[in-house]
């Protein structure tokens, strides 16, 4: 069986952001599936999805941080700044982390680790509502 | 419905370049899935991709440039220097950006937001041919 | 045809590390499979999967030196401190890195690159022994 849904996801500062329920919520066929592959991919070059810790917040803030001074605003060097000084350096955050993830499917759920979550990156300062299609493939028990 | 092919791009230059419309022509069965993916993948250690914006080139440009000075040739604790001073950092940029794209499909089209492209990342100065494999799997409509 | 299987790799030290050998010998439908995708997801947030040189090893020790020279365990701005210093430092390589990735599967075999090898990066300290799910789809010849 093969599902496809796009999936609008509410508006985030700029920051690292769990939507790991906010995601699963919008998959019903996903309890179907008893082995598969969950395919999730943001339609911006400006915001992406990774997966880290699901538990202590402060993992997000230091993801904010290195990245920040890591590909920062100030780079001397940046030519494409007519969108603003957060645009160039989100779209080299964007394609660092990826626009995708793929996670595998097991009796019904997403096999993640008992750790893991999936991070929206919001690399812009307004990035507004983000867009994903979520497309799954498997087969029932 | 299931395909493969295995794709052979034109030589390029060391830096980024849109790939997208190169790659789509080698794939006729696209337009026969009503949903799916499109999976991308270089057959190579110092070549990448990932996806970005399509429009300003000046995008791409600042990827050349920003990746050139935070995974520099002249790195003093390089010690596989064997293949010459752009090998390393063509390894590790490779690895940084990925070598595999999957795009969702849908209605015969690959599901791009309307300003994201495939880039190729040419990380070695003189790369040659660079040889693709894409495999599709989906649903006729 | 789809298979998935839960593979736990014997523990390494902090590092990268090559696993396409040990990958592949619990992945028996592999050679049943004419052309398919081979899916491998790592269950921990400070260990990454990555594709690269499967030839010298000097290039695993250069990614170590980079990788840990870039995102350093002294970073100043760090908060999340409480499980050691090499913990927060392993959570940003694991998604630069990624915790995944999909090879195309052709004749019964992964479809590497000559030059392509599976890497574990091993971010942690003291790692232990880690888990991935590998899920396979494909048709028979």
């Amino acid at each position: 069986m093969r599902a496809q849904h796009e999936i609008r996801l509410a508006p985030r500062p700029r920051g690292f952001h769990l939507i790991t329920g906010e995601v699963v919520r919008e998959l019903p066929e996903l309890e179907d599936m008893a082995v598969g592959l969950a395919h999730l991919f943001i339609r911006h070059t400006s915001a992406s999805l990774t997966i880290n810790e699901n538990a202590s917040p402060d993992v997000r803030v230091d993801f904010e941080t290195w990245f920040n001074v890591v590909v920062p605003e100030s780079f001397p060097a940046w030519t494409h700044t007519l969108e603003g000084p957060d645009d160039m350096p989100a779209h080299i955050k964007a394609s660092l982390l990826g626009q995708a993830v793929t996670v595998p499917i097991r009796d019904g759920r997403l096999a993640l680790g008992t750790w893991q979550g999936i991070y929206l990156g919001e690399h812009r300062d307004h990035g507004g509502s983000r867009t994903l299609i979520a497309t799954l493939t498997g087969e029932r028990g």
